[in-house]
């Protein structure tokens, strides 16, 4: 058995993680940290979790790099990773970070957007952890840097479109939509019940801080800069994100020749699904799945073409993808614990 | 007292138009029409109203258009609106149509989106709906083409950049969720609350029927031919509309001047409020109440504008909007029975 | 004019204060309190506020009791009115509370419930603000106690059966349910929306504060002790309440004469709507509006009656309440302002 | 491999045992019937479900007995599965029913609440599924009743107290609240999204056809008559089922002691959790699992005890139990295939 720690266990992308490696055959966790619930079992936090899943919170300070864990999941808020991932490596883990800390491979630009990094070596040892993208540098890598929720939704939403001649990918537009749950846990004005349970809403216009990561992603499948015009939306649902990306065309291009590229570019993909013409992706069919449903359709009255993305924020988003991410590191099974099915309705 | 009809009354435009008119101080309503509840009360369909705002419903068949109601609003099926709006009219009252069916001038062009026109005459003598663009003629009209929800949203969060020289407003990209009342009352699958409630989808896309209705009042307000790139989507709230609106910049522009220009283009309209600057607009807000928030902003690393739209589907987006209409053709105060504030949270 | 003023103008009972005071014929709101807000004006913490209806936050220690105001409403939380409402009514002013620092007479029962009370002096003298069972005494008062949202969907729900000679009502079991916002406006983990929004469950069971309340109220409808089994639970809803009460028969009665005791009791009631036999009230159909909805059920299988009362929360529940006291105490039409039909859907 | 077939297989309950028969270990679902979707494939009608999992729809009338399938689902309407349950028998199947054609052992009080059965031979056959009351019985039947959902969590609720001599459990007072799922799947107007969405309301108030069973059941672990008050509400979650449960004390009795008589009765149950004192089951806790989690209380100012009982009304009160059952009539671990833990949030 695989024996992991989860840091920050008791946030929402951690208790997937409790979820998903409960129910996976080859791991057991073996310990978490978290703030709140320090000293605790993870039972008494979550009543859900039997006698034989149970497992101990280390407040982060007493936390031994010495543990006999083989891998570390860091679900901790950004800004505190790359220091703990350091000494995790150091002990001989391998590590999956959650956080934005890692993801951005020019300490530049990552200065530009959250300031300056604490340890910008990492930055170069860090494998972008997108495994349709990168699979065979994540199977050789220590340290993964596991993609924000919205690059994952954009970067698989896109990627097809950079093998195809007739259409412009260099400045889509995208409007993303987010579950709630993306917020993070914690007591929030603006995400309590009655200010966004029956609300919708942009937030973040201009600046949302996944731009860099999407923009490096995408540049790097182009072979040439990309700049996508990004706005965030809130959705009034505990899981989904959906992205919805518009390019234009430079020549004709039939909505069946897409579809076909799409398929083709993903045919080996155990967690995506291109769907037929006329059918459109639904939050509600992946939630708590770690597939990606992807649509695309092509507006002939404007030459545009639409491709819509959508995943669930926690897993593929986060948790899932990290498990995937640990599979490869760990020569595992790439599906390993991630083969079920969405909870529908 | 204005004595008013409503002919499909039990559907959601129905009862909103019932609940707004019900508190507005000039109007009484006199009757209404309803498929599942002809013959009875209102009150017996809705236990809500009470003795004194109490009316019966009719069968359509039975109609009487010799009735001494001066204003109908009809609140119909697509399609069944422009045969009842002829015999009101030719009965002397004035019209308020809620539906599609009169909205696109050009006869071609509704051929195209919905099949022949059955009284093609009509489309010359309805005036389209929007108070903030054609106040004056609604002033003079005796029917009214009220507007589309989605159409009222884009067309307000677009019109002031077509004054706003280094904007290229030609080809907007528009990115529009709607509350699940738009789809109508009725039992479908896929308005379920199991199967919408907690999800998140696009539909329709690239052949929504209400993009005509966008470019034509887009195409007039420039001057010059629009074409919209636009996706609609399904948010699981009851009640609410965003339009997020990408148009590319010709030269620089700062969100300041962009700001500025809204004010000012709406500086004496009742209902539109610009925000400020860092503020964006949500739909609980302004749910229950006839108002339009308006949100712009430059993204400077891209070089496009970003506009942002956000209306009650029901109430600006329907029935508050045809009441606004109805107070102007009757020569009332334009915010008569309107300035309710919205019920937050 | 009646000039109010609204003290935590900016949690959930005082916006919707706000919100029905704008839209009341006699009243004008010239101040308010909020913690967060002080120094801005209310446009700046609501957009939709307009120009007419806007005015200014004040702290609560700069608040001038030499105001000219006529009415003051205390929205304050639970402790701090008692205060207030001392020195406000010293300076003149009438005062509705919608705290619970005043609703209980027996400063004993308070001190059992809440600790020992700062004003005792004050629960003698203020008149518990239940309209429809105490509507001579609050004409007389200057100092209301403004129901809690429970007691007054139970006492409603309750008060006929004191009057069927074949009902027990002494010990009444009942079971509610409350809208979130029930918990106040405030970050709270438990009532984020990712906690709270896909849940449901019970909580203060056996010892929520709003028990003597019921008990009081009942007893003295009872002329004897009555006491309540009750358990609140959270419905995931932003507005609404059900109370399902349960008390066993002593001897025959049919459900038929046990809702003509209904009827017949609240027959004069603007508020009040006793429901037809198969009809049961729904928080969707009250929504916004002061109305309370009744149903009575006789289970002759076992015996026991089932009465439901469904309010929204914060309207009968809590500030339609105060405004409909406020107009007793003010000499105004009882219904003015309260005639608004629920926003539904 | 145990091969099964769903009937049923594309309402609420069939997609559910789709999802968890997926993920067990020990079986492969070789067909399913479906009204909408014979003739077509499962992953045509959900694209979530992959190629390795794949299977058909089969219509009613096409199914052949004949088939070499192990165990049978009925997910079938009531009245449906009696006619079905007979030809699989008698082709050697075993079957579990999770319809209420099978659970009351009484054709009388069938007919009384159901209209006359079909097969009544077929009721003296079939075992009540509720594991952990009639284990040994499961064991060794070829015919499951499969609980229904409300039954579910009021046994499971109520069992214990008639081990506990200072309660009486005769007639207790039973207010259940279920999910929207509850009402299958389908179009209906007062499940769709807009109706339900946002209401929170009882149905079914006396004469809910649930009642017989759990009084079946609740007089036979009491060796005496047992008549329940109940009264079902509809919560607008998709999963989730919160029975409240009152019963009167006879004699002194703590909460603790009541607590431990809980936790001695479920000791040895893998799906049972009884919370600690001050702690309260929630839906959103249990979601996707089969645990039941239990809470009990004693109102010592009242003299009644509450207990409380949630559970997925999809998964332990539906779907989860069934697979329980057939893990039990195959002679499996009991908990194959059940252990994922519930999806939160």
């Amino acid at each position: 058995m695989i024996r992991a720690l989860i840091f920050g266990a008791t946030g929402y992308t951690g208790i997937e993680l409790v979820r998903i490696l409960t129910g996976h055959p080859n791991v057991a966790v073996v310990g978490g940290t978290s703030r709140n619930w320090a000293g605790k079992r993870a039972s008494e936090a979550f009543p859900f979790i039997g006698k034989d899943d149970d497992f101990r919170f280390y407040p982060m300070e007493n936390f031994q790099p010495d543990s006999d864990a083989d891998v570390a999941f860091l679900a901790l808020p950004h800004g505190e990773s790359a220091r703990v991932a350091r000494q995790l490596l150091d002990a001989g883990m391998k590590v999956v970070d959650l956080s934005a800390d890692l993801r951005l491979h020019d300490p530049n630009v990552y200065g530009k957007w959250y300031g300056k990094h604490i340890d910008p070596d990492l930055l170069g040892r860090a494998v972008y952890g997108l495994p349709e993208i990168h699979r065979d540098s994540i199977r050789e890598a220590d340290l993964i840097a596991n993609p924000g929720c919205y690059p994952t939704s954009v970067i698989l939403g896109t990627a097809p479109l950079f093998k195809l001649p007739g259409v412009d990918a260099a400045c889509p537009v995208v409007d993303s939509k987010s579950a709630i749950s993306g917020a993070g846990r914690g007591a929030k004005l603006t995400t309590s019940f009655c200010e966004s349970g029956e609300g919708f809403k942009p937030y973040g216009v201009t600046h949302h801080r996944h731009i860099p990561e999407m923009e490096q992603e995408l540049s790097n499948l182009a072979a040439s800069t990309v700049k996508v015009r990004f706005t965030p939306h809130l959705i009034p649902v505990s899981r989904g994100m959906v992205s919805t990306i518009y390019v234009p065309l430079r020549s004709d291009l039939s909505a069946k020749t897409a579809r076909e590229a799409y398929t083709e570019f993903y045919r080996h993909e155990p967690f995506i699904r291109v769907l037929p013409a006329g059918v459109f992706p639904d939050t509600a069919l992946v939630r708590g799945s770690n597939q990606c449903h992807l649509a695309v359709e092509v507006d002939e009255r404007t030459g545009w073409l639409i491709a819509i993305s959508v995943i669930d924020n926690l897993v593929k988003g986060a948790s899932g993808q990290a498990v995937q991410n640990m599979n490869l590191i760990m020569g595992r099974e790439e599906t390993a614990g991630l083969t079920g099915l969405p909870l529908f309705p």
